[in-house]
């Protein structure tokens, strides 16, 4: 039976030669990881199932949420997964200091990689598909599980393919396009679907791209996104990762609920609006608006907190000012990119611009710490999710943008056009 | 009648032509200072008083607490001090991201210069005593009677004169002497009086050295510190300032409660011990003790995050890696800082050892955010206070120490000496 590049992975794992959509699999797990947040919830369970996880080189532990831990309550529970993972001997432990954002550190760290299984205890875990991995969030008795067995059930997804075409303007990036597809389909427009995205246009998309699309597939309900492997891919996992991988193409005759054609060149800079990622309004529809004033732009995060991402919003700021009424929090995702950024000036730049440069860290993203914001307040932000309080206060607002838009926006002290910031 | 320093900065600023110990006057104030815990306190009660403040640039806010602002009732304060700022057209108003820490950007961007009248809702306002300043901290009422009328009464303090001599050995810095001196004449030893600085001694301190002195008089229990003002202190003026400014002497004959002289070669790397910066000990009794296992390390604060103190911490880790059970949080102080340590290789260096750099705040010093401790932690640190539960849970442990002993211990996992580092 023909099957989908997700399909044909979850049948490898659960040791079948073909599943289909809706069939009930138990499927091994490569990789198990969990944060701060849901480690410490997770744990009692864990210790009611077994003493020793299924192994300790695929049980990930990341305190990135709350870290640099905020309040006694986040270094209890920091401290609880560190001494788990002591006691287990994880050989992946990820501290402060010497890590970064879960979802960014797991593929430079050469743990995540094509072909695998993965499951996180976070909504975001659907990143690593853009190394065409299957893998997605689940819940603590779910991730619990996953660390005791090695195992965990699932329902075969079917999937929405999308082929992508041509290749983006100068500043148009994974962000814009992800929020385009979002803004066509909805936010629950992929319900417990794959999100399969194939066609030659891939070739014109960065790592950091892909990361950044799969990264939101969860965004439109998606149950996981995965890209296919192409040269790109083959080239990241070689520099990252020496553990085997495998990749997985789909059937040429594999079903599809639906086929979706997107020309890139044809996308425009795009912001999702409060309080929906898929309320997506192109630049050229908020330019013909009356200006949208801000008070706090955010750089960062595992949805655009990668080395390209701070490339792109220092080439935006480089010679500017941020504006009077605007803080910007720039936070890059891991210490390897914090290093980079000093090493190419472009920390300099941030700083010369007035913003504030941040340890790694999953920081406002989710109201956590780092840029919280007061009732009132409206946020240009390079994160993944604008729902009513997400980044504080019930009555703040977050538009979700790309880190050009993002940086635009920081010199303007209104959402603008990055194409335009060459003119102040 | 003669007169010790601060006494002659008090009758100045009184009008007076001389002042005595117990003395009760009405001060005319230079510079009126809150941050983003004490500013939204004061804000209802300077409405209550006036629609105006008393002069637009000598009220000055800082938000440094709690910034960038961790969660959103840190948020509605920045937010308050922020419109207020805006609303009064106030010259210093320091957003983050565009500033730093209170007690170092106010000396950094020449605000405090010698011979003023200074008071800030901020106990460790006594720092800009290292620039031959009166300079104190005050309560919310008292902070906020300053800003609406630019004056202030105070009960004029009898004083201690500190007679430095002699030439630090190359470990020991500022927070040594201090944290010696401390330990000498305990908590309360300096209670409501002024702790003067004076001897030949001074010239081998840099304004650093100075600054996390002044900082720690209220440890002491001390109205104020100040040192006398010397050639040190003049270029540092020049360098940042173009205020106009005023020396001040001590009579040859003023009356001293006490003089204490203490010769700084014989000063040895110093930490201050669980729960009061006063329980000193020096480093070769900690040696004489078992090993001191330590979790965290801070580098950074309104006393010890200057560029100095980033300098010497970073010579010691140079090289080396953090202690794999140990996390490292170093807060330059202010933006400036921060940059100096990106143009000096400094953030590299760190990075590479395993440190969180994070950006300028007040952060864990007083149990804020990016890096509060859980229960049974023991924490060294560079800040000014080791009160029973100041960086957390209240089962935590805090061990106040300069900034080459917090490195050389984040190196080897318990407290240790700095002159020995380089032999691991």
């Amino acid at each position: 039976m023909s099957m989908t590049m997700t399909q044909k992975i979850l049948a490898a794992h659960a040791g079948l030669d073909s599943v289909s959509a809706g069939q009930l699999i138990e499927a091994k797990l490569d990789v198990v990881m969990a944060n701060d947040i849901t480690g410490p919830m997770a744990l009692p369970i864990v210790k009611q199932m077994t003493d020793k996880v299924f192994d300790k080189d695929k049980v990930v532990f990341v305190p990135d949420h709350f870290t640099p831990n905020k309040d006694i309550k986040s270094a209890e529970n920091s401290k609880a997964i560190r001494e788990f993972a002591k006691q287990q001997e994880l050989t992946n432990y990820f501290e402060q200091g010497k890590s970064g954002v879960e979802h960014a550190i797991l593929p430079e760290s050469g743990i995540v990689v094509a072909g695998q299984c993965i499951i996180g205890a976070d909504s975001h875990t659907c990143t690593y598909g853009a190394l065409g991995a299957f893998s997605t969030g689940v819940g603590t008795t779910d991730i619990a599980t996953g660390m005791a067995t090695g195992e965990l059930w699932f329902k075969v997804p079917s999937a929405i393919k999308f082929v992508l075409t041509g290749k983006p303007g100068p500043f148009v990036s994974g962000k814009d396009i992800i929020i385009h597809i979002i803004g066509m389909i909805g936010v629950d427009g992929a319900l417990y679907k794959s999100m399969e995205f194939v066609g030659d246009g891939i070739a014109n998309l960065s790592m950091e791209d892909r990361f950044t699309m799969a990264n939101m597939a969860i965004e439109a309900g998606a149950k996981n996104g995965i890209f296919m492997v192409d040269d790109k891919t083959l080239t990241y996992l070689k520099e990252h990762t020496t553990k085997e991988y495998a990749v997985y193409e789909a059937d040429a005759d594999a079903e599809y609920d639906e086929v979706i054609e997107v020309d890139l060149a044809k996308v425009r800079p795009t912001v999702a609006f409060p309080h929906l990622p898929g309320n997506a309004k192109t630049i050229d529809e908020i330019e013909a608006m009356e200006p949208i004033k801000i008070d706090q732009v955010v750089i960062g995060s595992c949805t655009n907190g990668r080395m390209e991402d701070m490339r792109k919003a220092a080439a935006i700021l480089k010679g500017h000012t941020v504006h009077p009424d605007v803080r910007v929090m720039v936070i890059p995702a891991t210490q390897k990119i914090y290093k980079q950024c000093v090493q190419e000036g472009l920390v300099e730049i941030f700083i010369d611009a007035g913003c504030a440069f941040n340890t790694p860290s999953c920081g406002p993203c989710m109201g956590g710490h780092m840029g919280v914001m007061a009732a009132g307040e409206k946020c240009v932000s390079t994160t993944n999710r604008n729902f009513v309080g997400r980044m504080g206060h019930v009555d703040s607002l977050i538009y979700l943008a790309s880190p050009e838009v993002a940086a635009a926006s920081a010199i303007a002290g209104y959402i603008a056009n990055p194409e335009k910031a060459g003119d102040r």
